[in-house]
């Protein structure tokens, strides 16, 4: 099969089609026939060679697929091959066909087309599990969010709409604050323009915000934590500005706050099942009701996941950049 | 009355006694006449005018109090008159009479002295609503308590018998190990010839911590969170080593670590009073039969509060200073 595997780290040319052995569906996995991938920014991270992945995963690139089930290992369910279901997978997902573990995926309702549906998983686990699980984002709660536009940021833009959060943003831009508003966020700052911790203050009337998702790190963090309310949590998904960050234990005690975060990639397999479940339970039937639409910037072929990234490298695009499988 | 209220900032020496007016039982306030009052930390730093009391509070030093109810205000329960309390209070202990947010009194049982009494409710409204509910140690779980000798750390050494937790302690000489052993830690190092660190590794087999009860801050958090096991829970009480602290994000979200922290002083009278009901169901029946008794390191009489303070200042102190009123 046609899989993206680059042999030697690099920019986006490392990453020129190559055949692969089709994958077999281990126990407790269905073999997919990809239609679709989605590119993540940990996918760029592993081309560079900064973000191996984890023992036991493949070395193709890719986080999120869907397509349609053609075998089931040992445990899956037979029934379902012929579905058309879309997975949170450890890697793999840049091929023509991809292994996935049952428990990670969710069935692609006909609201959903192949292309929006490999878009969801990534964000959409990484969300509900930082956003609403470690950060206990609740109804009500005024949110801030890094990344506008990013895959992730549009997620939580659209989580925080179906579940009534008030989501503030950030974007590197006026065009993309102007986009991140008609997506469904409340407030976006031009964090080139504007200092986003008074604006932030601004914007809530002094209160500060519930939650920060924050994937910047480094300095970011000091301030993320001056954005917060008293018992605000602050999580961190990735730490593009830094991986270390000085903080003011003063502010933590007086204001309570709460500084954690999690990476989802190595998790254990059961921890994905039971987001997946979660996610069947609490999201899924918006998806089926066509209330949760990914944002999609762009699709590129398969063959052509080089330009993919360079758009994703180039950091013009809003919303999801999306690999498409022929057949 | 006589109350130790010192008008300049300074050393032990500003804690000379004076005469102060009787403080008057507000609404929902027991007046105590006062047996015995407990000597804490932020005392010190209080008299080293480092830590001013919150809005409302009285400048009279002393957090905590054990005595007989003389005068209910309105709306507090006049039939408690005559009955033997310990508070904690936000200011106000080191005096003959001391009013008291009724609230925040437990009833003193006969299985325990006065001085006994006026030596738990800072410490014990600190580690349980840290210990327990921020850091959320339950049953089994191992917990690193620094300044394991100290008020706090023997109180949580001892909550830690009473709850099942595994308690390691940091302590600053031998000798003081070998105390803590005594009043029942698990393990105690000593911080001056061992790396916590390592030893916190050694003993937990490499797993690490649940949780770490931190009074240092500085330059130990990094250090604490290397000691904590996955999804493990770092809770801040106090800054003695620094107000600020330079962490890695990635380690924590690889481990998906918690950093928290609180203030027990300023935080509102519902609180309080919500920490006090918990304790009354959780805590005090252990007390009222004996099992929970503070260590005591010395008592002074009120006059000499300067002297109790000296003894904090050299360090040399296990468990609780008392300050005890005559009458």
């Amino acid at each position: 099969m046609l899989a993206i595997d680059p042999e030697a780290a690099g920019g986006p040319e490392v990453l020129a089609p190559v055949e692969r052995p089709v994958p077999v569906a281990g126990p407790g996995e269905y073999l997919v026939k990809v239609a679709a991938a989605g590119v993540n920014r940990p996918d760029v991270m592993q081309r560079k060679g900064m973000y191996p992945p984890p023992p036991g995963a493949p070395s193709i690139l890719g986080l999120e697929i869907a397509g349609t089930v053609v075998a089931a290992g040992e445990g899956a369910d037979a029934s379902m091959i012929g579905s058309k279901v879309c997975a949170l997978v450890a890697g793999g997902g840049y091929a023509e066909y991809c292994a996935a573990p049952a428990g990670q995926c969710l069935p692609v309702p006909p609201a959903i087309s192949m292309v929006e549906a490999a878009a969801i998983p990534e964000t959409l686990f990484t969300v509900w599990s930082n956003l609403f699980e470690r950060a206990y984002a609740i109804e009500g709660d005024t949110v801030l969010v890094h990344g506008g536009t990013s895959g992730i940021g549009t997620m939580a833009i659209l989580l925080g709409k179906l579940f009534e959060l008030v989501v503030i943003v950030t974007c590197g831009s006026d065009d993309k604050c102007a986009r991140a508003l008609e997506i469904g966020a409340a407030h976006a700052i031009n964090y080139k323009t504007q200092d986003f911790v008074e604006e932030v203050k601004r914007i809530t009337g002094g209160k500060g915000v519930q939650a920060v998702l924050d994937m910047v790190g480094g300095d970011y963090v000091p301030r993320n934590l001056q954005c917060l309310a008293p018992e605000g949590r602050h999580v961190t998904i990735a730490v593009q500005g830094g991986p270390k960050a000085t903080v003011s234990l003063v502010d933590i005690m007086l204001r309570r706050l709460t500084m954690t975060g999690s990476t989802l990639r190595a998790r254990e397999l059961a921890f994905k099942a039971l987001v997946a479940d979660e996610l069947k339970r609490e999201v899924w039937p918006h998806a089926a009701e066509g209330r949760l639409k990914p944002i999609i910037d762009a699709t590129f072929p398969l063959a052509e996941a080089a330009k993919a990234h360079e758009r994703m490298d180039g950091g013009d695009h809003v919303g999801k950049i999306v690999l498409t499988v022929e057949g």
